[in-house]
């Protein structure tokens, strides 16, 4: 395997959005391109970065000088159009080509992803806005052999890698299960240690493991979008709307402002309480856990035996259940660290690894 | 995904051995091969099938007919050498770029396995001997871009593929560790119910779960050459030597009838139990667990905590935690089933996608 062997291949990447993940993805490519190059075969080759405003683009690959200057700049929270050469965004046309990586949380993406395909290139997606859109919209991205989205659902870990080997090798897919939330993970896990509601959720918030207004994890949607994205992976022609979802906390305040929310949360702790001794009078705990079928799905608070494996999860991993027609006995089970900048950038370079070995070398030559 | 694409590619395969997994991988491939085409746009076409006495070539194919024919004279014990047609396995050549599986447990096979990588083909292991044993003699295998192995460790589990993608990414592997054997997880399972060693045997025997030597199983060697296979994946030269491995049953016993050795075994019901009790004390189970890093490793029954992962396993599940740059908090988890003739059979046709849709087609345009 440590045979540099055979002419190399230059895979030029274009990045869509340098927020953490694709600051990481930019630093794990400068980093790992000699051992990609001497084990994979492929010169990986960064010829745009784009953010919200501005893009920096050259065809003929940027260079380390400047693509170091753009990992300062975005670190520094300023914008690429700061950098002499910058582009303002609506200027970019992808190289023909091109690996597009879009790592951003926006639909806007979505043109320049198409470029990409139409133009012999690929796409690798941490952005599960589009994939777990209205299915019709969604759907050519799941049909297209030339897109990648491994990072979408537990990061790093190989989920969606797993799914297509089963479909691939014709094991139909019956059911998927699990924890697809790092962050639902750590509240779980706090409330069986009989931490407080409001103050599991304080220190979820201080650890970083929630966004800024935490409703956004508690309203369950980001794993509806999970579970919506595996779904459709298995041939599901799911919608949001085939999905139950339970919020852990009340409509009602989706108005307040995040300090009103976690002040008020305080009254849930009595009701949480309960909910957890109840499930521990009979030996289980709980877990905030996605079940999806063929015909649609349930996401949220579930007690399980605390002896079962998604009553041993601890902390903030993840677990994905995956059950076929060959493994219908008992499931084939991934778990591990389900978030992070580091470990999902790591599911993208897979990803684009994966891409340029296979489908895209063959389409493009 | 659904779309026949491009012209389907034919993919010539050479099966070396039908016993139990040959026969499931035989089955899949004529069950699942239209699926295959859609999906991966591959023909796959049985050209050779080989026992130890008797081969069928036909570089063409061979046709359904004669494949159900083969399948069914090998379910009933008999020799390929009983069908009109077949020639000895001496005779045997293997057709150029022809995929070679090798699912037996002889090393006999290496001429073959040679062969078709010199041929301009590729290599499928399910047999575990050739990758564990001496290194100088497995780097080849190692080394080689054409071959794979996926089913050699966890059967149909994505333990190599995951590997392989942690390492193409650039994360350097520091430790694996888990339950490779599912006769002895099961063993361990049934201790901690209370069951007695020698009747935990007996039981296991009985459902197909241990050799008809269950001493093949209770010694170890089984799981170091799993334990081997995972380390040099991850790149450690390591040696059968380097690994510490703790048979369940004494070496004195090994050369008694497996009557007199079932028999005898209840001598040990009583330490095992003991084992168990002590564990249990600690709120731990046990489980028979590899851990091994760069320098080598150990395997043997070790006490872990009930709550953890490693405790909460059931019945014959395996497990496999990776330990890596990346992933070093915590260790990305794979379980699930590890034996079985239909997941295993499943690992190979993974393998065999995997690599014709990649490297096999690359090297052999």
């Amino acid at each position: 395997m440590d045979r540099p062997k055979g002419a190399t291949l230059q895979v030029p990447l274009v990045i869509l959005g340098l927020g953490g993940v694709g600051r990481a993805l930019l630093r794990q490519v400068l980093d790992t391109r000699n051992a990609v190059a001497r084990r994979a075969g492929l010169a990986l080759r960064p010829v745009g970065l784009v953010d919200s405003q501005a893009a920096l683009v050259n065809p003929d690959g940027l260079t380390d000088e400047l693509l170091e200057r753009a990992l300062q700049v975005k670190a520094a929270g300023a914008s690429l159009g700061d950098l002499a050469g910058s582009l303002p965004r609506a200027g970019l046309a992808i190289p023909p080509r091109a690996i597009v990586l879009d790592l951003t949380a926006s639909l806007e993406t979505r043109p320049l992803l198409h470029a990409a395909l139409a133009n012999g290139g690929g796409v690798v997606l941490a952005n599960k806005l589009g994939l777990a859109g209205p299915y019709e919209e969604a759907k050519p991205l799941f049909d297209a052999r030339r897109v990648r989205y491994e990072a979408t659902v537990g990061a790093g870990l190989p989920v969606i890698a797993t799914l297509r080997t089963l479909l691939n090798t014709g094991d139909p897919v019956t059911r998927v299960e699990g924890v697809l939330s790092g962050t639902l993970a750590y509240l779980a896990w706090q409330l069986e240690q009989n931490v407080a509601y409001s103050v599991a959720i304080v220190r979820a918030r201080a650890l970083g493991y929630t966004e800024p207004d935490p409703r956004e994890d508690l309203g369950g949607r980001d794993v509806a979008r999970k579970a919506l994205i595996m779904a459709r992976t298995a041939g599901w022609a799911l919608e949001m709307e085939d999905l139950e979802i339970e919020a852990l906390y009340p409509r009602a305040w989706s108005e307040m402002s995040v300090e009103e929310f976690l002040d008020q949360a305080r009254a849930l702790d009595q009701s949480y309480a309960m909910r957890v001794a109840e499930a521990r009078a009979r030996g289980e705990v709980l877990r905030y856990v996605a079940h999806v079928g063929r015909a649609g799905g349930t996401i949220g608070l579930a007690a399980v035996p605390k002896a079962s494996s998604l009553g041993s999860l601890q902390g903030t991993a993840n677990m994905i259940r995956v059950v076929t027609e060959r493994y219908h006995q008992e499931p084939l089970v991934i778990s591990g660290p389900g978030a992070g900048t580091e470990v999902t950038a790591a599911g993208v370079l897979g990803d684009i690894i994966d891409l340029a070995r296979g489908d895209w070398q063959k389409e493009s030559m």
